[in-house]
């Protein structure tokens, strides 16, 4: 009987190569009857910081189980291959120690139990140490949805000395909030590291500045509530704000991406600023 | 005891962004037994009628069961969404009521039943009403797998109301057949809105007049029989007539693409011409 | 009860069309409880050789049962489908006899029978002859893991008769080797067709020459290990030599890729030099 039957899969592998597929038929043959759900593996190569983030995002609808996620710039090297228990064991994270694994992992309540991923007996020997994911954690994932306890895997570690994530905060300068593009999505549209709570001061219309300039963006409902030309400010659908257009990249429209700063101020001759900072999440389901 | 067993499943989510595996992670959670088959994520964005030909052309492929189809420029506006229920319950389409989901109803001969999808017990609440497929569509495909009556997701309405599809139809214009560019596939491939029949008075040699140009198609069995260089006219796999090159891609031979016109001519001093049009559909599997 | 329950499927239909979830919905219908796994669907339009080397590499990683291929630029003429059974019927490969599937033969020990695809009643009928994935092969798959014995798929054939794989093997000339690159990855790694004991007289430090430039290769263990700016060359995951740069692109830096030359020669005034070729393989799980 196996203790976990879904497994969730994130890399920076791409799918023009076999990684992928070599995984899933490690894991196929491993833990049969296992799931393996495919998040993403487009994650741009080594972007451990863009991995988080999006695990993080997926973090909370995730069914309950494994969490496998590779993006690994330093295999093979002494950096740490880890297994990480949430929720009392509702979870387990399998990936490398380089802060990968800890935007999720706090997102859904912080780590419970680790552990260091070194028992050869649940690893694959292989001509070449740099398919960590052949070899080390999809193997770990598959023998821990079949039953093995977390401790079988290596020594335990404390949570607390793990690699953290870098998750930017945003902060007041002047009565304005100096914020960050956290995510450019399939669509152009930029999620920003806000809350809409951080803004509510600024009232619908809030001026946008990055770059060197500056654009008004109005708050609305929907995408295709914003009028053609305008710059958009929309409640995305992890409770963040985010710059849109109707039906086009926000992105090219703007020419920012993920990573540029923006700088949300108040408008008029009594411009509304800001005084306090929320620290920013993304929001649980309700 | 489910009543189907089977989504298919085709967005313009592309395969970045974490949102495909989201929709199957809530899907694996509320209807674990189910199995998601990916047609394609890659419609291009908010491209609604490329997304309709999509699922039209994969329609009579589809295993029996939910089909999950979100290309959604107006989510989360006034735009419905629906379930339609084809074949008396065979299978059930997904989707927004933008015309995505017509011409493979259509296809498949036409829907039995419809609702609007409004009833928020088969929702996930959501931080933010942008992410349809996690939030509404995915969810109502995994009930109704689960076995809820169609009904019990809203109300019904006619299916004569549906937005219809767009689907070009060819003309005839001084003995010519004017017709158009359905799909550039991943070979470079031309599909045509062209039934065979409709140029078999034309022989096995045509002009073809595009973009004030004009090259002459020679009518071939397989892709391999094409002479190099030479402008092929295929019947494709769905049984509509292509313009291809052998091991070349004909959009970037002959620079042109989706949504262009082409005219279909005899050709010589006693040139053949046509004098009825014949409506194209997708052939059936004979 | 089923013969084979996986079936590892590799293609170069891309992911922007349906190709690959129609043929995932034909299988579905044939043998409902059959897994696919997506080994890659992006190996370049048409390229033999490039989906051949990629086979051979996942091959010894993939679950026992039917290997599904498709990379068939001849489809529809003369060219035979064909099945071919290795380890006595422990897996079966179903594609097009072009050498697609040789080097994945060769890999895992070799041919034990093989058939031509020739049976109609093991094919779906269809509109037109271009998409035998749909059509031939994929019912083939579904149908030998559903149990049917391989010589009613069509005759048999002498496995010697099919079509071998093109695999570039070194040479030595003047001392040096002179080699080629058989894959650049996802991370811009260059695989050569190099064993590491071909050049272990050379020492830790090659003289790579390749479009009529030189630069020092040094051998390191892991990508990290590379100093910035410096050219390593690592044994990859397959146990072949490859060069490398620590999060870089090597493709990119050194502007080479799959199929050219590369020249490795020896480094010093009393320059080592190479006496015998090894002949190169993909390393075997230890």
């Amino acid at each position: 009987m196996s203790r976990f039957d879904t497994i969730s899969f994130l890399t920076d592998y791409g799918t023009t190569d076999e990684f992928v597929g070599v995984v899933h038929s490690v894991i196929r043959q491993l833990s049969p009857e296992v799931r393996v759900i495919d998040i993403t593996h487009e994650i741009p190569a080594h972007d451990v910081r863009h991995g988080g983030l999006t695990l993080a995002r997926a973090a909370q609808y995730l069914a309950p189980g494994v969490v496998l996620a590779v993006v690994d710039p330093g295999v093979a090297t002494a950096r740490k291959a880890i297994a990480v228990e949430v929720g009392d064991g509702e979870s387990i994270l399998v990936g490398p120690d380089n802060g990968l694994l800890a935007p999720a992992v706090a997102m859904v309540g912080g780590a419970t139990r680790a552990v260091e991923i070194t028992n050869p007996e649940f690893q694959l020997a292989a001509p070449g140490p740099t398919f960590a994911g052949r070899d080390v954690f999809g193997p770990a994932a598959a023998h821990l949805c079949n039953g093995i306890d977390l401790l079988e895997l290596g020594p335990e570690i404390d949570p607390a000395t793990l690699t953290p994530g870098m998750m930017p905060i945003t902060r007041i300068e002047d009565g304005n909030l100096v914020a960050e593009v956290l995510w450019t999505d399939r669509f152009g549209n930029l999620q920003l590291n806000v809350d809409p709570e951080e803004i509510s001061a600024l009232g619908d219309r809030v001026e946008l500045r990055f770059d060197g300039r500056a654009r008004t963006g109005v708050r609305h409902h929907t995408y295709a509530a914003i009028p053609t030309g305008e710059v958009g400010l929309v409640v995305d659908s992890y409770g963040l704000m985010s710059i849109a257009f109707d039906r086009n990249s926000a992105a090219d429209e703007l020419g920012i991406g993920t990573g540029d700063e923006v700088i949300l101020a108040g408008i008029g001759d009594e411009a509304r600023s800001l005084g306090v900072v929320t620290p920013v999440t993304l929001k649980e389901k309700p």
